[in-house]
């Protein structure tokens, strides 16, 4: 069905070659034959099948992206970011969300190795990257944003700047007089969701207390379940730090109508419209995914100097549930 | 630097034909022979080049998705929803953010022609898809969704009702008592802006008054200085009909402190934690990702019927917002 170039060739009634010079911009073909090979081109609707190309050149001008959900504000800031600057070089983007399973995550990675991307960006499920060593020997450059990956592996990474943030939002409800400040936060065996478990605790010394802590995954049901344990305690928390925006956002949900004092972590697109406006530690998931694009890029260019390790930092924004006394 | 068949082949002291055998599940393979192979294989991180594959198959396995913007909820929605099924039928997902720009949409376009995708699901950002005309001749199958291609372009197309849910959100607000009620939508050029205003329209019937309504791209300044006219005429709105999940926060935060009855079209996330909760017309972006992505697999397995046209339903939820009096 689709037309080929021997088809373009018999219709403008040129050899293959001359064709083939036309199509890859070649010289050696006098103005009048190329216009006619074009005419044809139109005609016939040809287009170039870039699959062959890409095998000549051993460049796939594509690019792999592995995040753990397109449907998360956050990812799909980073996204779009990754994305820009990836068309911006003329690239495409091929990417895929892992769901947080390290199966899927090794799947996705593997499939685009497969199809032989140039380089990968990859916000880990897994904490094994191994699988990765032979791609990474083989010169395809990667970046791991937001998570690091497994031991063992020496590569670029982004990240935020996790335990410092946490330590700005447990700072700032000290400020305001808490001692009793709960931590609701993602599974810890997601890195950033330890190391704001760490940065939380460090800031907290020894008011730390193990009961005011809750991690796992942030479902409404389980979060409405730990609050209200903590609010039953003989002294429960005046003040929550949550740990991702999903978090705060399912923690609001749960504490409906609740007058508590609450800091989260990242920004999210109404916080200044709730009442009270809700104080977070933002990152600029746009900025990490353009840092790690730009990254991957220099690396392609042939920048071989040692891998780098990038961390963002974060601020906090004050909006008014992050300012309230213990006594409101 | 990557090792080829070659490389296992002498690695594995077997032909060539062998280790191509092994790695494509073909026959006539001892399996004391084949496993050496796999041994080989383990040791040197060979990994098949698919793109050689693909051009002997003349399936690439990979789908492209051209969206508006892959940051707005509404369209990462829809996003992971086709990734969904994308990678459960074992093809990947080349994806691409238009930014309304008909030029970009295009070139997204035949840039993922050029690679070869098998199938296309495009919301198109411009009005002219003549451009698509030989790809589609050449039996790639294109589904266009939330919005349908320009003229002459028979293709299939997975589109919301619009005209009705603006007419559910027009009768939800006259219901209450509403009878000056504004419009808030973005550029009519926008397929989406246009059918809310037509349903908007025509449900109003003679209450309509072109006062009342304001078609551009949702900036916070614009809203501002659209409603700050309109609650300066002698019959000022009591109610708002927001084009889309964009205009609804936007003119949320241009309203601040006002109380004025308003519908939004499309859900967003925090609308039952705002106060009042916002009463919106639903669509779901999920489905129709769905919907779409399994269409265009339907095509891909060979149903050649006559071009479909699904309508997928909305649903207007109720939070408070538009159920507001003009007397409130």
């Amino acid at each position: 069905m689709r037309p080929t170039m021997k088809d373009v060739a018999s219709a403008a009634g040129v050899a293959l070659k001359t064709v083939s010079r036309v199509v890859n911009g070649e010289p050696g073909v006098h103005p009048a034959t190329a216009e006619r090979v074009r005419t044809a081109i139109d005609r016939l609707g040809y287009s170039r099948n870039e699959s062959a190309r890409v095998l000549r050149s051993g460049r796939t001008a594509t690019i792999g992206l592995v995040i753990e959900d397109v449907a998360d504000p956050f990812y799909s800031g980073l996204s779009r970011a990754v994305e820009e600057v990836v068309i911006g070089h003329g690239c495409l983007l091929l990417s895929g969300s892992s769901g947080e399973e390290p199966g899927r995550e090794r799947e996705l990675v593997e499939t685009f190795c497969a199809r032989r991307v140039d380089g990968l960006i990859v916000v880990p499920a897994g904490e094994d990257h191994t699988y990765l060593r032979s791609e990474l020997e083989a010169g395809t450059p990667v970046v791991f944003a937001d998570r690091p990956p497994g031991a063992g592996l020496d590569v670029d990474t982004v990240l935020a700047d996790n335990a410092a943030g946490a330590e700005q939002a447990v700072r700032h409800l000290l400020g305001h007089g808490h001692h009793r400040i709960a931590f609701l936060g993602d599974d810890p065996a997601i890195f950033t969701a330890a190391e704001r478990l760490r940065g939380y605790r460090e800031t907290l010394g020894g008011l730390f207390d193990e009961r005011l802590v809750s991690m796992r995954a942030p479902e409404l049901e389980t979060v409405r379940a730990d609050l209200t344990r903590m609010f039953a305690l003989d002294q429960p928390p005046t003040a929550l730090f949550t740990g991702n925006g999903r978090y705060t956002v399912t923690a609001l949900r749960a504490l409906r109508g609740r007058r508590v004092a609450l800091v989260g972590f990242d920004d999210f697109e109404l916080a200044d419209l709730l009442d009270p406006g809700v104080t977070v530690v933002a990152q600029d998931p746009s900025w990490m995914g353009r840092v790690a694009a730009e990254l991957l890029f220099r690396r392609l260019r042939g920048d071989s100097g040692p891998s780098e390790h990038i961390q963002l930092p974060v601020r906090l924004i004050g909006r008014g549930s992050g300012e309230m006394s213990p006594y409101d």
